[in-house]
């Protein structure tokens, strides 16, 4: 088992750390050079070591695998207006030099049972310790606002509520993803009719 | 007219800064106490001087009335999950000794015609400046996450688009305003159903 | 005993946060009015866990006095180039009206047996949690950049050497103690003696 | 000439936020092995425009040469306790893979006859901007505290007295210089000697 997780955890707060700068002076470049902003908000997190043994638990994860197979320990998250900028900005970072795409899972085209959606993207990245170079595994998750709205509420609200919960409501709750996922569509349908009327001039 | 923008925006500067601060610091303190988060995100701003001499013209808001007569040179906004969230936190507000309600307008219960909903209240603060304390007045916005996804939207539709919007086009971004605020209703009935249950327990 | 650290913490890591936003701020103010900058640094810190029971130990503290004894918890660090930058932003924390001093130690005009120099400032000051408002203790440490290489030094060789300090590099130490303490003397000398010139024009 | 200065200094803001995260975590590696800190403070500024074009014009720098011929345009500046801090400092920045070392000036074993010594590191570095990744150029500064506490009081005195600077105050600074000089090779004898000390038991 990992005896000491503050030292282990350090070059995953460190990816963290520099993935918010880099990401957020995106952000930025697009705002000053007055393009429509495809980034709403980024944040990130280094998982919790209670999240992090209960994943290697519950996934079968040894201890001598869980830097090769856990690969979200570091996660970033990128807010997007529409699902335009997601497409777009997952091109973006498939062409950075400082990190490299191990994977990708498109849960937009392929939403989950339960109403998920977001598009995910594993990286692997160097960061430089005081030991020298060091690689590792760390985790992007993109989607747009009505997305993020619904999965913040439905987290909350499972979180919220311990034991069962009731079939009925569980079924309420996947209304209001296909409603927001309609909301997507509306105001996708919206933009294009926008960019056909700019075109035409 | 203000002779040296960068110095006048000096305590408007510090002001966003230290309510970021303190207000990310209350999301904190949610976040440890392990109840549900009113917080989902904070962000802060301090207008641009073009936006400022615009809606100067716009208001006609002559050059000594700036600083009492335009309450948003300063303004921050808070994100919350749910609407239960928006008024738990106006509560909140209302009750802090370092910052002081000078006025409170709803736009949630009185919506305004575009579809716009967001609770606006505006504070007197006092920064400490290196000349003695200063008095001052700053904007905070409250907003569900479905109402600040619709006016992102809204806003980078318009703001793409310059000259007029087409009238239907308008009209279907009316509906989407409608369905984001049914989606904040249906979230809302889930949750009290929820707690509904756990009460009768 | 406090049985919970981590929430006993948590207005004083908030209290740091909000010192370093506005003294920074301050140092900010000066660099643009492009004045002399009496501010070089600003750093924060709150005690760690182990050091608070050690100095509760020492000083005979027991844990219903802790928040009013022990005024140290949350403590920030102004680092000065001169000595007289030093005594005008004394006057100028105490003229504040978002804390309020309660004590006051000259260690430079004072300096301790071993060498030390610093001034010493007690405040009260009141952070806004989520149940209301909240007074605690913080000290602010200012000194000179020659004080604090000293000090840092010194802390740095100490701590290297567990065990007894061997008495003749103890008497060297002291010597480079008064070096620095010379060091500031001279640059105030030079600046003084500028002024002077300046003036006569 | 540089048209637009805002767009053309944003990757020297990228680079210069990237290596603050980036140094910062080596310090707070260094602090959590609880080994000796060889980093005290890091800073880091870009260039004023006002500063960049009078060095242009004193070096005698075309336009179109600016982004090689001006090295320090992004610079990052690492105090430290000790001299032997330093040079274990510069070995390390040397092993990285991040940055690659381009130059190198000692001015610690050459010092500059106004009694200036700092070690400087002219480093390539890659951003990832909107358009791809982008090469340019960097300066890191190390030098010691007893190093900073002199440049930075010369640079104050110098500021303020505009005009010709008298030879019998400027000889004064120079003996300051040396007696900061003489400080840190005392504090480096002191700390050998406990060394041998230590590895004689």
């Amino acid at each position: 088992m990992v005896r000491n997780w503050k030292e282990y955890l350090l070059p995953y707060h460190q990816t963290v750390d520099e993935l918010l700068v880099k990401l957020n002076s995106l952000k930025q470049q697009f705002a000053i050079c007055d393009q429509h902003n495809p980034i709403q908000t980024v944040t990130g997190r280094v998982k919790s070591v209670p999240s992090i043994k209960e994943k290697m638990r519950r996934r079968y994860i040894s201890p001598d695998r869980l830097s090769q197979d856990m690969e979200d320990i570091a996660g970033v998250r990128i807010i997007c207006p529409l699902i335009d900028d997601v497409y777009f900005l997952v091109d973006l970072l498939r062409q950075r030099t400082d990190m490299k795409v191990v994977e990708e899972r498109d849960y937009i085209k392929h939403q989950k049972a339960s109403g998920y959606r977001s598009y995910h993207m594993v990286f692997n990245y160097t960061v430089q310790t005081i030991h020298g170079p060091r690689s590792l595994l760390f985790e992007i998750q993109l989607r747009t606002m009505a997305m993020d709205f619904w999965s913040t509420v439905d987290h909350a609200l499972h979180y919220k509520h311990e034991g069962k919960f009731p079939v009925e409501l569980e079924k309420k709750l996947q209304d209001t993803a296909r409603v927001s996922f309609d909301l997507d569509e509306s105001m996708s349908k919206i933009k294009h009719a926008l960019m056909r009327i700019k075109n035409k001039k």
